[in-house]
């Protein structure tokens, strides 16, 4: 989400490469093995590929799958495909969601609907992923193949979910957690739980719970940036999700202690098909008036706590403190 | 591809049910087995799924994966969900296709880009393709998961193909069939081998090679279908493909004859964006004068005829009748 300006100013990048550090080398590791499981003799694809590998993100999900392997002491070999194959089908997420919103840069570089066309974009998608299922079907672990099976299958509820939920006023926080819980968490738990198959075994429930109450503490924070975040650092504009008509949790919170005017304003917001800059600001003013945004950090920060508090039965080593930090690092981000 | 005026007039459809005779019990199992794969409680998702499990085809995937895991006498339990998943894999590429080619009717039904959006349809063929994985991994077996994993990749190669392939007149045979193997031929072997895998292992490379020649001859028959076939009865117009810039065998093989005005017709018709009927009736006249509608059908023939020549390993049987039957079928069939 963060382009070369927000590495530059936000000294978050810092804390995540400190992140990374236990895991430095197998994480390069992983970029060489995401490029060898997408290689393809079609110029086409060999294009396509290349522009993806190259807006390459944080690596988040990658370094916490090796983080997790690595919980009990030395992660099996295993591990760095693993890893990348679990990028691989982020990206491919990445790829159908941006064709599906018609959007147009992604990390600072034109999406692959954009620079190629929407026809591509989404056999494209279905080729990153099923390379990603070719590499992982390679490692024969049905432990693994069943994690990430399933995790495809949540990630694709949660965007049928996020289809049926917008305009949606009546949306609630349950449903939100429902909605965030199969988008986003599902595949960062799915990180975590395979990547402790691959060498902390003992740790597999921990690290799921870990990863799903990350995840959910993740999706939180960047709902919450949509409402604070400033374009410069996000990189994109604020209130895209108002805009879009996505209900998230800081609107669900303030819709819940709004009346009279505010409440008739909102509701104007969701009517207009392309709601303008003013009714956007207005909306946003209204939402942290309400309280909407604190009642979401609050609860952000309970899914913080909860994630921490997975973390206790491993033992103290540095990979248990990259994970903790990495907590951290999901509720300070301004990108 | 047939509606119901279509079935009523073909006797083929007979054929498909002779076909059918040694499987039709579990072929019964197999839209029930479908039905549990896609069960979700979210009400978009149940809508979707039940709308494309009324379109449902022919299921000549499910029969032949069926059939060939019968060839060597009584097939295990697991036939019936892998033929499952072998359709709705191959119900999410044409929800896909769909979507990539804004087709509106596919069946005789709305498409589901049509009917809903081009949003759900990218979504709805992620979630049909990962429940289709969820149920294949818990048949605990990596054979059929590698079979499975390596065709549904094939088949996203296929499609890059088609899409670099377009207005390209200078793609030729070698390519073509390079093409349509991805395409067409890989699920259509996969489903066989696979099936194979669930009771007849001893004849699985045989099976696979029959699957693949049979795929082969029913794409070429398909493409030359574009040629010849009646709208009343193929249910979409003729010339679709050349209307789409899309070069197929009947064309490849004309180019190597014609010369002077017939081939500037050709050059013509691939150099408008949107050519009219005219133009295209034209070609179509062409193409078939020049004899490349006959050696397609040649080429398909022999096709036919290698899949004929795998089955020879198998014991006489009414599955290998059924087999057998289902190359003719594939060569006669006019929708």
């Amino acid at each position: 989400m963060s382009g070369t300006v927000a590495r530059a100013r936000t000294p978050l990048t810092g804390a995540l490469r400190d992140i990374q550090a236990p895991v430095r080398d197998r994480l390069e590791d992983v970029v060489g093995e995401m490029h060898r499981i997408v290689t393809d003799d079609l110029p086409l694809i060999q294009e396509v590929s290349s522009h993806l590998l190259q807006m390459r993100g944080k690596m988040f999900r990658p370094t916490l799958a090796l983080l997790s392997a690595a919980a009990a002491g030395t992660p099996d070999s295993r591990a760095v495909t693993l890893a990348a194959s679990v990028e691989l089908m982020h990206l491919a997420t990445l790829v159908h969601d941006d064709s599906v919103d018609h959007s147009v840069l992604r990390r600072g570089l034109p999406t692959v609907n954009s620079m190629f066309s929407h026809q591509v974009s989404v056999i494209m998608g279905d080729f990153l992923y099923t390379r990603a299922l070719m590499a992982l079907v390679r490692m024969n672990d049905f432990e693994i193949m069943r994690i990430i099976a399933d995790v495809a299958n949540e990630l694709t509820i949660g965007e049928m979910r996020q289809l049926s939920a917008v305009d949606a006023l009546a949306f609630d926080e349950e449903a939100y957690y429902h909605l965030i819980r199969a988008k986003t968490a599902s595949l960062i738990a799915g990180a975590c739980e395979s990547g402790a198959v691959c060498g902390a075994g003992e740790f597999r429930e921990a690290l799921s719970a870990y990863g799903d109450r990350l995840g959910m503490a993740f999706q939180i924070a960047d709902d919450i940036l949509d409402y604070t975040g400033e374009a410069s650092v996000t990189g994109k504009p604020g209130g895209l999700d108002l805009r879009e008509h996505k209900v998230t949790l800081p609107l669900i919170a303030a819709l819940r202690q709004v009346n009279g005017a505010a409440r008739t304003r909102i509701e104007e917001l969701f009517a207009i098909e392309e709601p303008d800059d003013e009714v956007i600001a207005d909306v946003i003013a209204i939402v942290s008036d309400a309280g909407g945004i604190d009642y979401a950090r609050q609860q952000g920060a309970r899914f913080a706590h909860d994630a921490e508090a997975a973390l206790r039965v491993l033992p103290e080593s540095p990979v248990r403190s990259a994970l903790t930090d990495a907590i951290a690092y999901v509720m300070d981000r301004r990108s």
